[in-house]
């Protein structure tokens, strides 16, 4: 999502410009290409899945919307499988229309989560539910921390549900840290993204990501504590920006790998 | 600030037209128009002066900016106890340029929260910290809930220094209520303040609270919660909104209480 204005193959000749291995993709364009056909490109260019991204959206309150929610997770599933990644990063949904009860949304999320964890397992794929920033409590999802994401998983195995942590979402969290060891301890931590924080936010605020080290977030403390974690996968770099997306993406691309490791790496 | 269009006296008139006996009265409009002069004002309209806002801006981190902030505040506290009022509303203040330390940053607010507390409780005056929604982090507040505020609150006696509820910023927080009983138990509630959370947000995120009732906030659950609480004082209804601000004040004051009534009022 980075790189958003490049097609898959652009992208994948792009990452092994930059020397990058592994990639996070995103359902719309790989259904667009083709899923048979992204799985053989990036296979073929010896390039890792990462993650999908995303399933999720499961707080709607009817039952034909519910049915429907869960199949489309299922698709994400089998898409997920195909690529070859093992795991799925979920946007749990937000409140549905007329609805205010958060925590009945999040009880709708878990109640999904007892038919798709099974279902992701059989696939090979586990679940990472991933927190977002509480500005997007109500229009895109109901989990707003770590703590309430491990909550969830909790009901399941660790190795069919977890949790991303991304720094964008969790960096404000002064229970983040506690969360995260508990996630780790628990070998709960799926997927690790960076972001970092810039003001002022844009209209909508959700395409105003900052690129690595031009924000507030301590990107290189959140990368040692998830390395202190025991996180043995692939880090995500995930870029959600009007302003970055208006350049060249392999440009961009470039200049991310080395932002990384003059802001994030250990 | 719900109606800035309205200058004070308009304010007042529009308060005893709409039957509101209190007003929360902000520094800007208050000094423009002469503190004495304000202070006359509303004495002599018989409305009470909820709360003054705001203080705060507490986390710089050189020595000529915090005695500044330290002598703005002092000058705060002065201006509240001429309005009448005891309450000193604090919006703490984000990060520096260059600080990604949110932890130091609320050490800061402590710091200058022991030289001010005395300071107010001279003038008859106590301090609400409030929690700002964690997207105001970097910019505007480091302290993004109410447990933080708390934890700031709890070095001083509850007389001096509490916290002030608004739902806009505490509404997606699973722990508030629990919080919200701690304040309660410890006679630190010293201001509540209701908004609605709308979406999209505008750019900046500033002013974009909702109307009561046209937003996700259980404002009646919050409303009954800060009741049980044993919360004597005036309700406050702060809307920052570039939309709500385009119209008539009278009007949108009228509509306001009428909208309080029938969404919050328990």
């Amino acid at each position: 999502m980075t790189v958003k204005g490049l097609t898959l193959p652009e992208l994948v000749d792009a990452c092994a410009l930059a020397g990058v291995d592994w990639v996070g993709l995103w359902r719309e364009p790989v259904r667009e290409y083709g899923v048979g056909a992204a799985a053989r490109l990036v296979r073929e260019a010896g390039l890792g899945v990462s993650t999908l991204c995303r399933g999720g959206f499961l707080t709607a309150t009817g039952a034909a919307d519910r049915a429907a929610a869960l199949e489309d997770n299922r698709a994400a599933v089998r898409e997920a499988a195909e690529l070859g990644t093992d795991t799925l990063v979920l946007v749990c949904g937000g409140l549905p229309p007329e609805d205010r009860d958060l925590r009945s949304a999040r009880g709708r999320i878990a109640d999904a989560l007892e038919v798709l964890a099974p279902y992701a397992a059989e696939h090979g794929v586990r679940l990472a539910i991933e927190p977002l920033h509480p500005m997007f409590a109500s229009d895109r999802c109901a989990v707003s921390t770590l703590e309430q994401a491990l909550d969830l998983a909790e009901a399941f195995p660790a190795d069919r549900v977890g949790v991303c942590v991304d720094t964008y979402h969790v960096w404000w969290d002064d229970h983040a840290p506690a969360q995260l060891d508990r996630a780790a301890r628990a070998g709960r931590v799926h997927a690790f993204q960076l972001a970092d924080w810039v003001t002022p936010l844009p209209e909508g605020v959700l395409n105003g990501r900052g690129q690595l080290g031009d924000g507030v977030i301590d990107l290189r403390g959140w990368h040692a504590r998830v390395d202190a974690a025991g996180y043995p996968g692939p880090v995500e770099v995930e870029l959600f920006s009007d302003v970055l997306w208006q350049r060249d993406g392999r440009e961009l691309l470039t200049e991310t790998v080395a932002r990384y490791l003059v802001h994030a790496a250990p």
